[in-house]
Formats: structure tokens, sequence, C-alpha cells
């Protein structure tokens, strides 16, 4: 799928602060040891400090807990219209990205050539998707693809854009009757959207395209279809139709009529499937990637939830997609075209935003321990490590401190910290009776269990939460 | 973590024909266009073809089943012991890279200098962790981290090793009282290979690093480190220690007996957790990457389970780990170390093994599709569009042909092909009775439900079955 749009210099602005966040630290030490081969390499003339590179990040513990709420959500919806999944290498023959991206070529990473085949890293899941379909010779598949991409956007021009990049695709792929495919694509775009809860969107369509097909493919007069334009414009996509029939100009172009014919199927299965109110068209939009071959659509928020203090992210493309019946033809021998219709929902962007309202709201607990095993007293490891060992081979998700004797309040902290509920405490009293003392963490309360119920017990406890 | 210890020709070659399964056409046409490029580019002469770059594959949505219900086990582990989440970038500085890994770094991948910063693929998750903990100057994580790397093996040597493939590992950094963090690293593994349940396993750690340790660090002679390592071979490691404790050598040389303070230990917990059955010595494993620092070790399997009429997989490594204390100081201007211990879990490995049973025993369904929404009679396209878009925003998985006039009979085929249990039924009759046929694939049994009440009645079968 196509890169999705420019976001606001506020968005950027929030990103790049995360991006920075946590500092990193110039390592003089290890810069001079490896002054030479920075002078020789390193054309930035940037001193080697010890980070990611630029235009990538890490995903710390709290980041990874928010990128899996959305991947579930996005996956349940792929898997709910009937995906199958689908995984390809990150890098692809040379070959297979060549003329794929018109302008953007520029920005695919390539391999350093080390001999055997040259090589570059997926600009996008699109083109590994239908290399797929060629390679296995397949003419029928409906399939999501989740995974990074990556390209070299230079930072001047995008304001700190990322050059790894994570993107959710859903294809279908086949000779079907026109439109049916398209419009599950564009539900699937607002149910994703809808389920994330991020604030209002709207899905909007490329003018351009449309008309392209009208005056290029259908032969309408330019000036009609400007007509139609600006009427859509008023009037919106749903009613369009209707209208468009009633027009005597176009009633008069009897293959303009047909060529409608599309636009007026595609806006009754929208409406079918109740989410024609917010579809638009978009005069500005226009494919941007070579391999689109009809109208491209874009799903743009049009507010986003805003920390406190801080300046509302502004509009922002999450997803967009299209159909491209050219691609996998360009792979067969014979040029037999397999006519694919795709989306693909822009995970960092998303990402931001939900970042932002959890910072906002919830305390993110970044493991899902259930209890720590902990000692009242000195000399207990051997029993705490017993204890342990029988919670994990019953399946539940416990944790010990890794000192022989660490206080009792550090390991209180440790679970006020971490925000695990529970302590199974064992003491020389505890021992003595055979008892384990179960603790809730939030209301101090303290409970002998008999060792042999406190598996049973922590189960229950964990079932009722 | 060292990547996994070599396999048997048989693995190869079974996995081989995973490799070539779906056969790639040959693409004479699009050859021809490539054909001056190709000359000048690939080395290796090959007429191009659309493929996988050598080394690498597609996984279709059966394979994608098959890493799903690995990576669940493994992670679900994971977290079952409190690890937290990290992802990092595919590349990192070719800087971060260097003097990690010794006679290997000539397999990195390199990123070609397009300007800017030089690049390269990572070549295992360990570097890359330790230089996030770096990076953020964290002194104490225990976390996973699951993805893929790159390695250029030369096919001639490793008959047919990937080039691209997944770990998932497991660490735990941070200054502990000793053998704690590893022995659960080792019961990790254990409970892993269990869950799994891959066949019977062994945990072998190297011998010639404890040796090393003995006669270099603690000064024993090397006759009386050999004659530790012919009674280990006898005797397995548990009662080890007690025995040299008595061995009149050893006890003449008290620098020994403290240096086999750690052994006893690990020992010790091992048999607290219950997993020293599993645990041997392995007088040939030895370290293979430069920045372990301690006893590695290794689990293979001892029997694979075979293809009807095929020889069984043979011994194969499927998880490794070990200490790697002096990583992360690497990386930081002062050189403050932050002692590492973890693990790595071989997911092709045992991605072939779980895949060759499946195939034998189960028929996998790729997709979890709950009801197709079927017509009886032609034109019922928009019927049949109403009422998934209702399935879909209660929940509901379900699909629909995409075709205006699919014949029944199709309808009922796809689902026995995809495996999909029930068939929502629209026609003139249950139109005018305002009700939904609902059909259970498997029974052929068919009941009308009244419209309001088809998706009650399809979350009640579903939730039964």
């Amino acid at each position: 799928m196509q890169r999705l749009g420019p976001w606001s210099r506020e968005a950027w602005a929030a990103l790049a602060l995360q991006l920075l966040r946590p500092p990193r630290a110039p390592c003089a030490g290890f810069a001079e040891a490896r002054l030479k081969t920075q002078l020789e390499s390193d054309k930035e003339k940037s001193s080697f400090v010890i980070k990611t590179p630029k235009g990538t990040r890490d995903l710390g513990p709290q980041q990874m807990i928010i990128r899996e709420k959305i991947l579930t959500a996005v996956i349940s919806c792929f898997k709910r219209h009937g995906a199958k999944g689908l995984d390809t290498p990150a890098f692809e023959l040379k070959e297979v990205l060549m003329e794929k991206y018109g302008e953007d070529s520029r920005l695919i990473y390539e391999l350093k050539d080390q001999g055997g085949e040259l090589l570059a890293l997926r600009y996008d899941l699109t083109v590994p998707f239908a290399r797929y379909l060629a390679t296995n010779k397949i003419k029928k598949m409906k399939c999501y693809h989740i995974g990074k991409v990556w390209r070299r956007e230079s930072p001047s021009i995008t304001q700190g854009r990322y050059r790894e990049f994570c993107q959710c695709d859903f294809d279908i792929a086949g000779h079907f009757d026109p439109m049916i495919p398209d419009a599950e694509c564009l539900k699937i775009i607002y149910e994703i959207l809808n389920a994330l809860q991020l604030g209002d969107f709207l899905i909007k369509m490329s003018w351009k395209d449309v008309r392209q097909e009208m005056v290029g493919k259908i032969g309408l007069a330019p000036e009609v279809a400007d007509c139609i334009g600006v009427y859509i414009q008023q009037h919106g996509g749903v009613s369009l139709v209707e209208q468009l029939l009633q027009d005597p100009k176009l009633s008069q172009n009897k293959q303009a009529l047909e060529g409608l014919g599309d636009l007026k199927l595609l806006f009754e299965y929208l409406t079918l499937f109740g989410i024609t109110e917010k579809i638009s068209f978009d005069l500005s939009l226009a494919r941007g990637l070579d391999y689109y071959t009809g109208v491209i659509y874009e799903a743009v928020l049009l507010q986003t939830p805003a920390r406190q203090g801080e300046e509302p992210l502004g509009v922002g493309s999450v997803a967009a997609g299209g159909r491209y019946d050219g691609l996998v033809g360009m792979f067969d021998p014979k040029g037999r075209k397999v006519p694919c219709v795709g989306l693909s929902i822009g995970v960092e962007r998303i990402f931001s935003i939900v970042e932002q309202r959890m910072e906002a709201t919830e305390k993110i607990q970044v493991t899902e321990t259930q209890v720590l095993v902990a000692a009242a007293q000195k000399n207990f490891l051997k029993e705490r490590m017993k204890l342990i060992a029988e919670l994990w081979d019953a399946g539940i998700k416990a944790e010990m401190l890794y000192k022989k004797n660490p206080s009792f309040l550090t390991q209180l902290h440790y679970c006020e910290e971490t925000g695990i509920p529970l302590v199974a405490i064992i003491g020389e009293q505890e021992l003595k009776d055979g008892v384990i003392k179960l603790r809730s963490v939030a209301s101090r309360e303290e409970v002998d269990i008999k060792r042999e119920y406190i598996v049973t017990e922590i189960q229950r406890r964990m079932s009722e939460s």
C-alpha cells in the first residue's frame, strides 16, 4: 500500500519527542576507539554514539503493550473477514522491487553487494504479496500480511518520518464481480478505526482517479467530468449516481453512464454495509504509487485526543488502499493478470495516538505476573525456588527476586512498582505449619493457605479478578 | 544467542523440500526484459526467476498457523516468568555489530552505502538487546525479544540453512546472586520443550568452558580438570560436586573448591526446579560466539517424530544460551558492565518438526471463519451483503463469495474446502418468512431462525463448539 499521507508538524513533534526519549548518552571512550572507522565511514561527520539508526527506534515494554493492543484489534478484524495469514522475507531480489514505485524507488534500501544475488529491503507489503502470488501461481486469495517495511525518507523533507515502520495489510486477489471486494476493504477500514476508538474519521476517495477513468477510459468530455467533480464536492458520493443519470450532458453519453456503473455499484454496496456517511471524495488526493490501477482511498482522523496542555495532533492519514490489477501480471512470464484490491493500516500513526491516550489515562502494566514468591526471613531461597517451580508448572505467572536474602520490604515494593497483585510468603512459622501466607498487595490482607491448596487458591483468585 | 548447532542431512532434506514447495515458475518474458541487468548484476549467472532470495522463504497460511502455535507456546512461557516485551530495529549501526561475532562477522548482511550512516542487518537479538540496555542506561531487566535475524550462510557449507530466520530470546540483565537467573533460563528451555511435545530432549552444558574456568581462572591443574571431565561423563552433573569435594587432589586445592562453588550452586538450583535429569555435560560443545563469558548450554532432541516412510529427522539443536557479562560494557563509554544471561529458542528447527507432525495427523484449518452467508437463488447479493454486515458488526467471523450469483453447490463446496462449520442461507421463501436458514455443514441439518435471532443463535452454537 502507498505510504500514508503527510502528518502535521505537531504530530511529528510529538513523535520526535518519543523518538528521542530516553536520551542517548554520548560514548566518548567508545567513540575514540571507533574514530578512524568513523571518519572513513560516516558521511554525516557526527561523532559515533550508541543509538538506533536514524529514523528507527526501539519499542520498550510499555510501547510493546500498546502495539500488542493495536495489532490484536487489527488482526481480529482481518480474521473476522476470513483472511489467511502470510509472511514474506524482509528483503527481495532487487529486480522484484524495480519499476514498482516510480519516483519513490530512490527511497528503497539496497543491500551491499557481498556476492550472489542483489537484494533490497521491502518498501511495502503489496509488492511482496504480488510476488508471492506470481511465484506460487495463486489466482485467488484473501489474506493479511503484517510486518516491517523500510524507506530511506529524507528527514529534512519528512520532519522525522520513520524509516522503519510496521504495516498491516489486507488484500483480496482474484477475478470477482465488480466492487464487491472493494466495498469490503472500505468496510474493514471502517471497522478497525471504530474498534480503536481514535475519534471521528473520514474515508476519502481520490476524485482525480475517478475523473481520469471517466475522461481517459470512457471518453467523457473533460468539462463534464469537472461539473461532476464540483457536484460531488457539494453533495458527496451517495446520491451522486442518481443525479448524474438525470444530467442531460451525461444521459447522451452512453459510455459515460456505463463507466459510472462501477461507482454506482460501489456506493450501493457501501450503503448496504452502512458506512456511506464516512465516505467522501477528495479533489487533492491522487495515486501515490505506480501500481494502483483504480480509485484509491485514504482514511483520515478529523480530530485526535490531545495531551493535557498540548495542541491536538491534527488531521492525519491512518489507513490507505486501492486496486492494483496489473501488479501480479508484472511477475508473470505471460503477463497473466490477477486483479487485486487491498488496504494498509498505518500502525505508527495510530500508535502515537493510542500511546498519548493511555499515558493520559491508565497506568500501563508491562508484565502479566500474578504472584511474587517472597520470603519473610533470611535463608529461604531454596524454599522460594521449590514453590515457584510448582507455580510455574501449574501455569501460574510467578516471579521471585534473584537475591539470596532480599528484604521483605524490597519484595513488597517490587510488587507495587510492577503491579503484581499477590504475594506468596514463606517463613519459619509457615514452614512449620505447612502453609503459605498469601497476601493481597492492594488490600494488604494475609491468609494462611495449606501448602497443598496454594495453587488452586491462586488460580481461584486470578479467575475472579 | 549463538546460532544453533548443525542439523542432520535428513533434517535439511526435509526442509529443502519445504523450501522448494511450491515450485517456482521460470519467467522467460520477464527474464528477457531484465537480461541486461541480470548479466551485469547476478554473479551467480542464474537466469532471473521470480522467487524469494536464496536461503529465505515465504510462510503461507498453513505455515503461519504452525508458527502461531509455536510462538504462542513460547511467549506464554516467557510471560509466565515475568518477562517484559522488547522490539529493536532490523538493522543497527555497523559499528554496533562489529567485533561481537568473531569469525562469523563475515556472515553479517551489510546495507549499501547510500549516504548517511553505515548499517547492517542484525545477526542475532542479543547484541541489539545489549545495545538497548546501554543506550537507555538500563542496569536491570528481564525481557523477551522475538524477531527475524539474518546471516549470509554459505549454502555449500550449511546445506540449505536459512539466511533469514526467527529467534525467540529471553534474557535477564542485572547484578544478582550467582546462578539464580541462570537456573531459571534452563528451567524455561525445559518448560518450552515440554510444552511443544517435541519428544525426548537433553540440555547439554559445555564442559570445555567449565574446564577453562577451572584451569584458566582458578588455576586447577589441567590433568585434574581432565579427571573431572572423565568423571562427569560417567556420572553426570548432579552428584558431581559432592564427589569432587572428596577428591584428594582437589581437596588440597582450595581455589578449585571455591571455583566449583558456582557449579555446585547451579546444580542445587536445578534440583529444586526438578530438571536435573535433563541436564548433562558435552565434551565437544564450546562457545560459538565471542560475547559468551561462561558456560553455554544447548538443548537437543534425542529423537524426532518421522513422516511415514521417512527417516526420522535425527538429533538436532532447538535451543541455546549462556552468560554474556561483558557485552553491555562494550557499549558503555566507561565500560560499566551489566551481567546478562539468556536463551534463544530455534523456531525454524521446531517449526519443521511440528509441521511434519501436523501434516501427518490433523487437517490444518487456515481461517477461523464461523459462517458463510449464502444464497439459495439468484439475485440475493444485496441480501447477503446486508446480513454479513450485521454478522461482522456483531463480531461474528463471516465470509461470502464475491460473485453476484454463485451456485448453491459452489458455496457449500467452499465451506467444505475451508472448514467453515455453518451456512446462513437466504432465499425467496426465507425472505418472505422473515427467517434465515442455518445449516450445519457437518450434519447437513437445516433450521429456520427468525431473522432477529440469527446473531444470538450463531453465537450460541459457536460457544458450544
